[in-house]
């Protein structure tokens, strides 16, 4: 039996309540010295650590960095090998669409092309956000629909956008409808496999259409399609683990995540203290709670290593808050590293930290150097959720 | 996808360099109190352990030894579950042939049978190493083909030697032409799949041909063969990695373990100092080096606890040199343990040290005892390779 029906065939139902509060790049290496977490004053962490037991993890394997969308599917409890989020989907996600299990998410650019087809600039002269957003008002106005197909269309930034196709028998194993080059023609999909055949059928319908509509719209006169992403069949967090969930985070990406593993999404402002305060009004409604922190991981991305720190100091205000919600378990960890040395994720492992009733106090610091002293070792991240779970006496025991 | 895939798909070619130093067996257990590391005055280890990011490895997993083939495959980044080099190929390797894909390496032995096919002895009385080289190149003489098929004979030690069939459609599923006991009939090769019929029909062959032309060479009047091992088809370190690598050991079957994977192998004397000093002649021509130190070994093996120590501590005396040379990571490390005490490989873990400006330093000793404590934990010596990638930014991210 694999580890996910494992999981599922041992998690119950309980009335405790399991707090995993991730701090988006957290985890980090010395600049100048010192980590964030090792610069930023945290007296609520400090005495949190010491009451609870530590470790380190591994999001994906030593030395590979992830993205967002497997770093938090493995935080979810699920392996992120296994469960593949398309680049479509995510973008889809990010720009706050609700997906379902019939959608094809693509990412697509307004381009430029000649009247002999030549591709001649793939970003269409990189248009404003707010020309994007016109065009997309104009396509969606005019196709909302090709054979029984659902057409949905939503601007990004400058010139991208996201299309979700909605319908039966949709796949993506496509070829890309983008050239990749300037100076080439343009593309269309391809099915490279008969399943997709529909999918194919459908975009380059999709594409003749753009291209009929915008043909007075130069430079924005044709559409780049590729990305293409299933909406995965990932089984959901209450199917799995019995939980009652929901996400408590700022940016639309991570709700989208949250969404896709049957999370409810609650309603919150911008800042960090309104997000805690969201958990606290919704405290009594659900068993699992998911609150992200998105700046550490902008400001780590920034190369700003002060502003991650100001951040990780301005989280600590409110631990003291969470703790008097009294949950049963209560996890701090970063999804992945973003060291502001690397201005990027990296591949180094996340300080980790897991409150209950039922640890073994290691009595250190929250910091990557004393979590790699923790007395959890270095771990993957998708056992995180079988932790948790644990510490609130939600998993029966295994055999005999 | 599998982790391979993985890496090969995120892998790019940098400028970067990357230096893999093993010590052969340097892993230890205690001999009068002190492992070798810990008894070896060692200023230049410690001084770079305390910049280094320490570990422990396994090469298969806990409680497994492992031999040099997959142990040494693992530190590549391979994992030595998927691909298994035969004993044949092993032993080829160790006589320093070069090997291609159309190989079929067999271990051979001189051996005594009777006027009735008997085998009276296995080892033809372990006849010495002059007269197995004399009965070799008689037999290649006389034997250069077998119908389409080359045939390479070379003598190892004793009354072993090696013969590479080599050739277009030959497999290794093959029954031993050896009765492995004495007393019993000679035997031939049987194919045990159809695709191995070729194979056991050159074998047979050159079982006759040679009791017809050592007919009255007794008591190496037969040949015995057996441990059959096609080359496996392993895709190499520049597709995997993308890396130019070159491989600098004394001992031939470690630069035939490297040619296997892709290295170039360079020229180099037989001391520790030649070793050295190749590196730094050639460390402007590729971006990953292995340096094998064999002697840390042969000394476990002999049981030579002092003998090890003194090893350790001569290489020590070349780190400023290597650093000196500006690699971008460092990894000092072994294949497997081999502890004075049981004088041979043991399953015990390989200490693990990796200097590069983007570790989160330990500031440790180099022993098992502080590596044991190292942030990384203790990891599958296989994701040796990952580390150094990551470390030298050869990996792009993982997912969106």
């Amino acid at each position: 039996m694999d580890k996910e029906n494992i999981i599922k065939n041992l998690s119950i139902k309980t009335e405790t309540k399991i707090v995993l509060l991730v701090l988006d790049g957290l985890g980090d290496i010395p600049y100048n010295g010192k980590t964030a977490l090792e610069k930023a004053i945290t007296p609520n962490f400090d005495n949190l650590a010491k009451k609870s037991v530590l470790g380190l993890t591994n999001a994906i394997f030593s030395g590979i960095t992830p993205g967002s969308g497997p770093s938090h599917l493995a935080l979810f409890g699920y392996d992120p090998l296994k469960y593949e989020i398309g680049r479509g989907l995510l973008e889809a996600l990010g720009i706050n669409l609700e997906l379902t299990s019939f959608d094809l998410a693509c990412r697509a650019n307004f381009a430029t092309k000649d009247k002999n087809n030549i591709i001649t600039d793939r970003r269409a002269g990189r248009i404003s956000t707010e020309k994007n957003e016109k065009l997309c008002v104009f396509l969606q106005e005019k196709i909302k629909k090709i054979e029984d197909v659902e057409v949905i269309i939503k601007p990004g930034k400058e010139h991208r956008f996201v299309i979700v196709f909605r319908g039966k028998g949709l796949e993506q194993n496509l070829s890309d409808a983008d050239p990749q080059k300037e100076g080439h023609m343009q593309q269309f999909a391809e099915a490279l496999s008969k399943e997709s055949k529909k999918s194919a059928l459908i975009i380059n319908q999709f594409i003749s259409l753009v291209d009929e509509i915008l043909k007075n719209e130069y430079p924005a006169n044709t559409a780049l399609v590729r990305g293409y992403a299933k909406f995965p069949s990932i089984p959901s967090m209450p199917e799995l683990f019995k939980l009652t969930p929901a996400a408590i985070a700022t940016y639309p990406m991570y709700n989208g995540l949250a969404r896709l593993v049957g999370m409810q999404i609650l309603n919150t402002g911008e800042t960090i203290e309104s997000e805690f305060k969201t958990l606290a009004e919704n405290f009594s409604n659900f068993d699992f709670f998911y609150i992200h922190i998105k700046k550490t991981d902008s400001y780590g991305e920034d190369g700003n290593f002060e502003k991650k720190v100001a951040i990780i100091e301005e989280v600590d205000k409110y631990i003291p808050q969470v703790l008097a919600l009294k949950p049963d378990v209560l996890v701090v960890t970063s999804d992945h590293s973003t060291p502001a040395l690397l201005k990027g994720h990296s591949w180094h492992p996340n300080p980790f930290l897991l409150f209950s009733p039922y640890v073994q106090k290691d009595e250190k610091f929250f910091t990557e150097s004393e979590c790699a002293k923790g007395s959890l070792g270095r771990f993957p991240s998708k056992e995180t959720m079988t932790l948790m779970l644990a510490n609130a006496l939600k998993l029966k025991k295994f055999g005999a």
